[in-house]
């Protein structure tokens, strides 16, 4: 949706303007991913009537298209069983440590202390989880359930806090976005949600003092106007796939060229919260992935920038290499290896950009100065010869010094293979998803969750806390959203759930 | 001031509530620093009504406290008189390149086509400037007026665009900014603007429709209202001296234990006018100074991060060197140098964190795994020998390699020295600086400039773009405010200046 092509676009339209309303309901949910569908049946239990507005013709959104991975920990069920130990404190230092700079510690608080019961919500709503653990990666490859999925037994995480894996993946073969999807959905159908599809979001609609009483959506050709008697939740996703957006408020995210999402990730949820009065956070985070492993013998690689150096622990999650990549080595990465240790990616095609029988005709085709990469792989030897990585910490079952020709170096550059990308800037949101303003007031009446908020990770990331703080926030602003603009405060003591 | 104080702190009043207008103009200007006096002038200079309204007992704020250098360019009689060629195709080229990542072509446009006119209306007003060039550094120490205050003759912008000085400072012995606000302070006395000094800008006061009315100011313990018959100019600085700010919107700068300004830049201005509809923009940016040099024989250094690589073309301008310690290296970083080359900056003070007879000392008196330091050297030294630096292009004059013992390592980490930040996010103007929405559309009535709104810059920096950008776009916002609602349009048509 081009701003440029009208200025206002997403400028509330006053309540006094509305000559008719065409729908009604206590509980407006805009979008209907795993955020919409959580907070749909949170407000639905909370004894509000709930209409959710989606733009396709089904619901499910990015969350369908994704890998269904959910953060969650604290001592699941699932943990205790696959004999991790983990407590609210563990997942919380971790959190704070790892989702910065500067996550905010009400909301990482709140998520830590009831995640536990999160959990059990989620799997009474009918989402099955297998008492599994699968060491191999960050996503299981069949039906486990339980992964490291983060940086937690990495350096330095692995010392703030104690590891446990916290991934919590559905029971499916393969991508499990589609099996959360189809339960959630089914537990909003049971919930008694009633949905609007192909209506597409246009503009809130606001009382002259701000409160928001609607939202205008486009659907058949016409436009209708939605009341909410007690509150709109915004969950329409990030801005992933607006590019006028990225190169306005994220230009380095830019260089990512393999988006996650869908076309719905335009941004309209967070531009027509924002032009109702909500504040934006952080828009410069993104999440940006390089998943180089599988297969995990590729971490035995050695990764270097355009000059030859190292610059971080190749063991490190997919989310920190993309990160240092794209935001501190201006996407200009290659992995060296020898012959023993080669392997390619399995989830991405990535070229060949030297190979040779010395590191020295590797660092010649790559254009680096010598001995410049010669230094680098002699210091690395040596240190991994004892087991040691002084300079990044790699961990030791990882450390074997490269020493058998031919060498290679795979093409990690951003230019040459897709960096995922996931926006994470959006409106400011409190722990109860009541979206706050320039100055830190609520706007009355407005709710959101998901990546149309800045929600737990304010660009460190863990697989899985996108899911984790969608189905989260979500399920909790629709709980504050049913409990109307006098009853905010009541979303701690929930009746139902 | 406190976000938490009041969370509603910055919140419009809404123009029914006001009972009675305790002073009134055409157009309020909120801050009476560089881009206040040049928004008063232009206001004035269009036939308006003006009142100044200042928190300070006078005139001045943080430009009064800078350099004083301004960024002008395009071929102005100074460059002329000392020889130097320019035109504002190679300004915008540079600044397009320099400024970013991604900044606003409107803006930088605008800026440069008109910036030679700018210069003359500067002097116009009194603004002093001897035609003369100091070629040795950023700013001159003396009454000179040229410098090169940027990158623009260095790698890579030099083969961006013909490199020409730009930095224009007044006429003074020693710091420059106290001559340029006398200067103007008494072109906005000229020219009729009132003024309303110790008041305190509180919040907009706003129509129900969202234009801008006026201002609440708080002065000699009460609350006053202030009407703007046409428009609102915020000029009220940046967030240097806010950290709540600062970690909300931009945690990476904290590291930055020296903040130019004055406490005035709390936020105030860019929180008010974000509560009254405007769009923040690149709230993350900051400019971040290493003023390592003077001497320029520190040049000749090597600059290495903590893992003893080097990182930077030691040559690069102050406010580079900063960003990509700060932003790219956590802030720890030293300077390698030999006994021929060993200097001390004259700008900060800084420790010497290492001193050996071999490099091998310093490595490991740094803590450095052996022997990286050695080889980032011994590699410099190759190259420097013949001239070249093939990694970061430092220029020839400055590889000299270090090869004479003892050699030393300068303390250069954020914790040991202080890194100068002036915040560099704010409103999203256009390039008459009115204030926009999220969606693009101007809010009515209101207008900005300075570093209350995110101006030229949007990370990269050069001397003087911050009183380039408030002057001029200051200037400009006061002509579209005086222009009134319904005559913006007519801003690059000025009558008078």
């Amino acid at each position: 949706m081009s701003q440029t092509e009208g200025g206002a676009a997403f400028e509330p339209r006053r309540a006094s303007d509305v000559k008719a309303w065409d729908h009604e309901a206590d509980v407006v949910v805009m979008g209907l991913g795993c955020a919409g569908a959580c907070a749909a049946i949170g407000a639905a239990e909370s004894g509000a009537d709930v209409l959710a507005v989606e733009r396709a013709s089904g619901g499910g959104g990015t969350s369908a298209n994704s890998g269904g991975q959910i953060y969650i920990g604290g001592g699941t069920r699932i943990q205790r069983a696959c004999g991790f130990e983990d407590s609210p404190e563990e997942m919380f230092k971790y959190l704070m440590a790892s989702c910065g700079p500067s996550p905010d510690p009400a909301l990482v608080s709140v998520f830590s202390e009831r995640s536990v019961e999160h959990f059990e919500w989620l799997a009474g709503q009918g989402v099955p989880f297998k008492e599994s653990y699968f060491p191999g990666g960050y996503e299981p490859p069949l039906d486990d359930c339980l992964t490291f999925s983060g940086s937690e037994d990495v350096y330095p995480y692995a010392e703030i806090a104690r590891p446990a894996p916290r991934g919590h993946s559905p029971r499916a073969i393969g991508s499990k976005g589609p099996i959360l999807m189809r339960m959630l959905l089914a537990a909003v159908e049971r919930a008694r949600v009633r949905t609007l599809f192909d209506a597409r979001g246009q503009r809130l609609i606001a009382e002259s003092d701000g409160r928001i009483r609607g939202v205008v959506v486009r659907a058949g050709g016409s436009e209708r106007c939605v009341r909410a008697r007690r509150g709109v939740v915004l969950t329409a996703g990030g801005f992933s796939y607006n590019d006028e957006m990225l190169e306005r408020y994220a230009p380095r995210l830019l260089k990512c060229s393999f988006r996650l999402g869908t076309e719905a990730d335009d941004g309209s949820g967070i531009l027509m919260g924002a032009a109702g009065g909500g504040a934006l956070l952080r828009m410069e985070a993104g999440d940006i992935s390089l998943p180089l492993y599988p297969p995990l013998e590729l971490r035995r690689g050695v990764l270097v920038n355009q000059y030859g150096q190292r610059f971080i622990n190749e063991d490190a999650y997919m989310g920190v290499l993309g990160e240092h990549s794209i935001l501190h080595q201006e996407g200009r990465v290659f992995m060296l290896l020898d012959e023993r240790n080669f392997r390619r990616p399995e989830v991405f095609e990535c070229e060949v950009a030297a190979v040779g029988e010395s590191v020295a005709e590797i660092e010649a085709e790559l254009g680096i100065p010598s001995p410049g990469l010669q230094n680098t792989l002699s210091l690395y030897n040596t240190y991994a010869e004892r087991g040691e990585d002084p300079l990044f910490h790699k961990r030791a079952d990882y450390l074997t010094p490269l020493t058998r020709p031919p060498y290679g170096a795979l093409d990690l550059r951003a230019e040459s293979v897709g960096y995922a990308l996931v926006t994470l800037g959006g409106l400011h949101i409190d722990p109860d998803g009541a979206v706050l303003g320039a100055s830190g007031e609520r706007v009355a009446g407005l709710f959101a969750a998901g990546r149309t908020t800045s929600g737990i990770s304010k660009q460190g990331y863990s697989s899985g806390i996108s899911l984790g703080d969608a189905s989260f926030f979500g399920r909790r602003a629709g709980r504050a959203a049913a409990a109307g603009p006098d009853r905010a405060g009541g979303v701690d003591r929930p009746k139902a759930g």
